[in-house]
C-alpha cells in the first residue's frame, strides 16, 4: 500500500505525483527528491519501484519478508537500513515492536512499514516544515527518520523504569505473584535489547566510515544519534541487571514468608497443645485425684486451659512469632 | 555413496556422467563446472575423488570423521566449509542436527553429507531452474546451500520459541515438572548455539577478506546470509537468557506453591484440632460437670465442634489459606 | 541561570563582565579565556550563548534537556563532554547523581549543570589561587573539572563498600530483611556503573587521539584520570559480584535458619507428645490397671510426664535442636 | 630421566647415540635433526642439555618447575610450547592432566614431560613411519604432538559428555546426592578450560604470524588443529552452561520433592487425626450418649474410624497426595 | 621512611650515600645507578626525591597517595609502576595485599612502600649477588621486582585452592555455617583478581610496545612475567566459578538436609501417633467392649502400643527416613 508518495525540490514539496511512474520519471530526470512510502507492500507492489530504483533483489527480498535484526548495509549506492521502532502501551504495559526498512539513493529514499509506525508521518511534516533540512538530500531524511526511531524509545525505557519500580513494590510489599510479572518484563527487555544493540554497532560503523558522501555535519548528527542508542542499550542493559536481582530476591522473600507462616503455625500448635494436655489430665482415670472431687474442679481446669494459653499467646506475640 | 553426480556447462546440466572419472575428466578439461555430492563416504571411496581433484588431507580427514565445527578454512585453490544444518522435529519437540562438508574450487564442488539433509537436492533443483544463477560457478553454488541451511535456521528457530511459550504456560500453570523440559530445552539452545555461532564469524571473515575472487555481488550475497545467522543467534541468545530466567521463576513458583500448601495443611490441622480439645474438655472426670448431666448435652457437644470448625472454615477461606 | 561569568586573563580574573555581551566581545577580541558557568539554563538563555560562541546545536539540545550518559565529543573545534558526578549521602544512604555539560573552545569554555554540583565553584577557586595552570587555556579548565568530579567518586565507592560491610554484617547476623538493602545497593551500584564506565572508554580515546592540541603534559594528566575512573569502576564492578553473592548467601541463609527453626518446632512437639501419650494411657478404662488404685498413682503420673519431658529437652539442647 | 634420544637424517632414525654429547656433536655439525625426549629431568639434567642447545634460561626454569599455562612463546630461534595433556580416566571419572614442554630448534626438538604421557612414544612411531613427515624437520615433529595432545582431548569430552548425562539421569530420577557429582564435574570441567582455552589462542597467533619460517603446509596444518581446539572448547563452554543449569535443576527438584513430601505426611496425618476425634467422643463422660449402650457400640465406633480414613485414602490418593 | 639507599657501579654496590643529596649527585654525575626505597613517604619527605630527579608531580601523588591500581605509565622518560603484592596469611586464612609504586629512570629507580612487602629487600639482596643481572641497569631492577611480585602471588594461590578445598569438605559433611566461609573467600578472591588482572594487560603493553629501549633479552622476561600472571588470573578466575558453583550447592544440600530432616520428625510424628490413637479407643465409654474386661487387657494395650511403634520404626528405618 503506498503510503504518501512525493517529490521535493529545493527542499519543499514540489509535485505529488499521481503515480509511482510519474515519480520514477521524475528520479531519472534528477529534478528532485522522490520519497515514497509503502506499508506491506506486497511482493508484486514492490517489485516495480525495486526495479525502477535500481534496489538490490536481496535486499529487496528481506524488506518484503519482514522479521530483520537492525542493521544498516550498503548495497552499491544505495543504502539499506532495517530499524526496529518501539512503543510503550500504557494500557497492557506491554512493548510493541515494528520495523522499518529504508532504501536511500542519491535520489530517493524509500521507506517500507511493516507493523504501525505513525512517526514516519510526523517526520514527513517536521521536514517538510524545515525545507533547509530537506534541502541536503536523500541522506537528511534517513538520519531524521533515525533520529525519530530512537528518540521514540525514550519513553519506552521510562514506562519499563516504572514497571520496575512497580514490581519492586510489589515484591517488597509480598506480593508473591510477583513471579509472572518480573519474568514477563524480562522478556521485554530482553527483546528490546535485540532491537536496539545491533542499531548501536551499525550507527558506530556508519560514523567512523571513510565514506566521502557523509558531510562532517551528517557524521555529527550520526554521532549524536549514536550515543542516544547507546544510552538505551545502557539503561536496558542496567535493566536487565535488576530484573535478574529481583528475581532472586523475590526468591528469598517467599523464603522468608515460609519462614513467617512456620512461626506463626508453630505457635498456634503451641498454644492449642496445652488445653489437650490438660483435658487428658483430667481424663485419667486415678482413683484418688484430689482436683476432680473439688466443687470449681471444673471451672478451674478450663481458666487454667485458657490462661495458660492466653500466656503462651502474649509471650508468642512478643517473639514476633504471630 | 554417490547421491548426484552432474556437469553444467553454461548453468544447465549438461552430462550424467555413468562415473566419476569421466566427471574427473570433464573437470580436467574445464569443460564445465562438476558438483559430486557424497553421503556418509568411506575413507576409500573419497579418497579417489579427494586425489582427483586435489583435495586437502586434512580437510579430507575431517569430512570423513565428521563432527567438526562449522566453520571456512582455505586450503590453496579450494575452499572447505563446514556447515552444521538442523531441523526442528514436531512429533518430539526436539532439534536434530547433520552435517555438511563442501569442498569448492575453480571447476568443481562436492558436497559430503553426514545425517539427513533433503534440503540439499531442493538447492540443486532450484539452482538448475535458474541458469543464470548456475553459471556464476561454484561459488554461486556455495552461496546457495549456506542460504538454504541458514534459511532453514527459521523454522527451527520458531519452534524453539513455541516451546519456550508452551514451557512458560506450564510453568505458570502450576506444573512442577516443567524443571525437566526446561533443562533439555536448554540443552538444545546451547548445542544450537554452538552450531550457529562460529559460522558467524567465519561468514563476516569471508565477507571482508581482500581476496578477488569475490565479486562484489557474491559478497553482498554473504553479508546477507551473514545478517541472517547473526539474526538466528541473537534470538538463540535471547531464547537462553529467557531460559534461564524461567528456570529462576520456576523455582520461585515452586516455593510459592510450597508455602499455598503448608498454608491449607495448617488451617486444616487447626480446624481438626478443635473438636479434639472439646472431647477431651468433656472426657474430663470432675464430679460436677454441669454439661454431662443435660438432656442434650451429647448434641451440644457435637453441634459445638462441628460449629466452631466451621466458623474456622470460613475464616480461613475469606483469609485464603483454603 | 548564570553562575559565575569571568574572563581570565594570563591565568588571573582580569573582569567581571556584566552582561553575557561583553564577555562575548572578549572572546571575539581574543582578550583572554571566558568561563561561562549556568545552571539548568532554559533554552532561550542558553541559545544567546550558543549562537555567539558557535556550540553545535546538537551538542546544546543535549545540554539542556540533560539525561545523558558520560561522553566526549568533538564538534569542529569545540569539545563537548557529559560529565555525571556522583556524592553519597550519609543520612539516606544513597547516591545522588547529578549531570555537568561542558563545552570547550579556544577562548572559552561553558559549563551547564544539572542537579547541585557545588564541585564546580571549588574547582574555580582552586584554579584561581592557581593561576600557571589558569594560564594554559579552556583545556587544563577542563581536565581540572574531570579529575574533581573523578576524585570526588572516591567517597562514593567508599560509602558504598561501608554499606556493603553493613550488609554482610545484616545478613550473618541473621537479619533476614537485609534482601530489600542488598537490592537497593545493587541497584545504585548499577546505576554507578552507568555513570562511570562509558567516561573510561571516553577518556582512553582522548588519551590516544592522534590529535595536535593536546600536549603531552595534558595527555599525561588525562591519563591519571583515566587510571582513577578505571580504578572505580573495578572496584563497583567487585561491588557487584559481591552483592550477587550476597543475594544467594542470604537466600541459603535464610533456608538455614527455616532449618533451625523446623527443629526446634519439632524438638518442642515430642516433648509435648509424651504427656499426651501418658495422660491416654491413665485415661484408658481397663478394670484391671494398677497405677490406679495406687495412692500416689496420680502425683506418679505427672511426675512421669514432666521426667520423660525433661530427658527429651535435655537430649534435644545436646543435640542442639534447642 | 631420558625417555629417548636419537638422530634423524632424511626422515629416518640415523643413529641412537649412547650419550648426549654425541647428540650435541650431530646437532652442530647439522647433521640431521636431533629428538631429545626428556621425563621430569632435574635442574642439573636439564641444564647440559639446555645450555648445548642454547635453550633460553626463562624457558628452562619453566620447563623444570612445570604447572604452566598451556603457551607458545618465540625466544629467538627456538620456539618453547607449553602443552597440557588431558586422559579421562574410566574407573574414577575423573580427567588427569599433564604436561609437555617442547623446545623447537632448526636442528633439534626437546620434549619435556610431567605426569604420564605415553601419546609422545606413538607420535614418535608414527612419525617414524612416515619419513617424507620426519623430513620437515623439528617443525613438524612439534605439529604432530599437538595434533596428538588435541585429538586426545576428543575421548576426554566425550567422557566428560557420558557423565553428564549419567548426572541428568540421577537427578531426573531423583537422587537429591547427584549435586556433589554436579559440582565436582564442574570443577574438572573449569580445569579443562584451563587447559585449553589459552592453546587456541596461542595456535591462532601462531597461525597468523608473519613468520617465513612457517611453510604455508604448515600453516594449514596448523589452522586445522586450532579448529579442533576450538571445537573442544566450545564443547566445554557448553558442558558449563549445561552445569549450571543442572544445578538450578536440581535445586528446583529437591523443593518439588520436599512439596510431594509434605503432601504425603499432611494426608497421613489428615487420615491418622480421624480416629482420634472420634475416640474422643466417645471418651467424653456425657451421661446421655446413646452410641455407648448400644451393643454394637464398639465395633460401630471402630468401623466408623477405619472407614473415615478408607474414604479420606482414596480421597487423597485420587488427588495424588499419596 | 628510606628504607634503603645505595648506589650501584657495573653491579656492585658502591656506596652507600649518608644522605640523599649524595645520591642525586652521583645520579647527575652519571657515576652509576641508584636504589632508592622508601616506606611509606610523607609529602614532604617524597618531595625533594621527586623534585631532584624530576619524578612528574602526577605519579608523585599518586604515589604517596597509595589505592592505587595495579598500572604501568610512562612519564617522559620515567616509568610508573604500580604493584599490588600479595601475601597469604596462614592464621587468618586471609590475603593481605599491600602496594608498592616503583619509578624507573635511566640512572636511577625509586621504590615507594604501603604495607609490608618484606621482598623487596630480598629482590636487592638477590640482585646484589647477581652483578651481571644489575649492571643491565634499572629497567632490569624493575623485572627482578615485578617478578617476585608475581612469585609471591603462587602461595597465595595456593592457600586459597586449599581454602576452597577446605570448603568444599565443609559443604558435603554437611556444615550449613559453610556459607559464612564461602562468602569471605569470594569477597578475597575478587579483591585478588582486581589485584592481578589490570597487571596482565600492562605487561602485555609493555611487551608489545615499539619501545627501542627495552631489549630483546628484557622483553622476553617481560613475557615470562606476563604468561605468569595470566596464570595467576586464570586459575582466579576458576576459583570464582568454583565458588560461585558452591554457593548454588551449598544452598541445594540446605534444602536437602532439610527435606531429611522432615522425613525424621514426620516418621517419628506417624510412631508417636499410634499409641494415642489406642489409648483413645480404650479411653472411649462404650457399656461392651471386651478388653476392657480381660485381665491383662491393659498389658495388651501397651503391648499394641509398644508393638505397632516398633513395626513403624523398622519401616521407616529401612525406607530411610530415621
Amino acid at each position: 500500500m503506498i503510503v504518501d508518495n512525493a517529490i521535493y525540490v529545493d527542499g519543499r514539496r514540489a509535485a505529488e505525483p499521481s503515480s509511482l511512474e510519474e515519480t520514477y520519471e521524475a528520479c531519472r530526470q534528477r529534478r528532485g527528491v522522490a520519497w515514497i512510502d509503502l506499508y506491506k507492500p506486497t511482493e508484486k507492489e514492490f517489485s516495480s519501484v525495486a526495479q525502477e530504483l535500481g534496489l538490490h533483489p536481496l535486499a529487496v527480498e528481506d524488506a518484503i519478508r519482514a522479521h530483520q535484526r537492525p542493521r544498516l548495509e550498503r548495497y552499491g549506492e544505495t543504502l539499506f537500513v532495517v530499524l526496529i521502532p518501539a512503543r510503550y502501551l500504557d494500557e497492557s504495559e506491554t512493548v510493541e515492536f515494528s520495523e522499518v526498512h529504508v532504501f536511500v539513493g542519491e535520489y530517493f529514499i524509500v521507506t517500507v512499514r511493516h507493523g504501525e509506525v505513525s512517526a514516519l508521518g510526523e517526520v514527513r511534516r517536521r521536514l517538510e516544515s524545515e525545507p533547509e533540512l530537506l534541502r541536503r538530500g536523500p541522506r537528511a531524511i534517513l538520519h531524521a527518520i533515525m533520529d525519530r526511531v530512537v528518540d521514540a524509545y525514550g519513553p519506552v525505557v521510562e514506562g519499563l523504569g516504572t514497571d520496575i519500580e512497580e514490581i519492586e513494590a510489589e515484591v517488597f510489599g509480598g506480593n508473591a505473584r510477583a513471579s509472572r510479572r518480573i519474568y514477563e518484563l524480562s522478556r521485554e527487555v530482553v527483546e528490546f535489547q535485540r532491537a536496539t544493540r545491533p542499531l548501536a554497532g551499525a550507527l558506530e560503523r556508519l560514523a567512523e566510515s571513510h565514506e566521502h558522501s557523509i558531510d562532517p555535519e551528517a557524521r555529527k548528527y550520526i554521532r549524536d544519534i549514536h550515543a542516544h542508542v547507546l544510552r538505551v542499550t545502557e539503561q536496558i542493559e542496567s535493566f536487565r541487571q535488576m530484573l535478574s536481582n529481583v528475581l532472586i530476591v523475590n526468591l528469598t522473600l517467599v523464603s522468608v514468608r515460609q519462614n513467617d507462616q512456620t512461626k506463626k503455625i508453630s505457635a498456634w500448635a503451641a498454644i492449642l497443645i496445652v488445653p489437650t494436655i490438660i483435658t487428658g489430665i483430667y481424663g485419667m482415670n486415678f482413683e484418688r485425684m484430689p482436683e476432680l472431687t473439688w466443687t470449681f474442679g471444673y471451672p478451674f481446669a478450663l481458666a487454667l486451659m485458657v490462661s495458660i494459653s492466653l500466656v503462651l499467646y502474649v509471650t508468642f506475640k512478643r517473639a514476633e512469632w504471630l
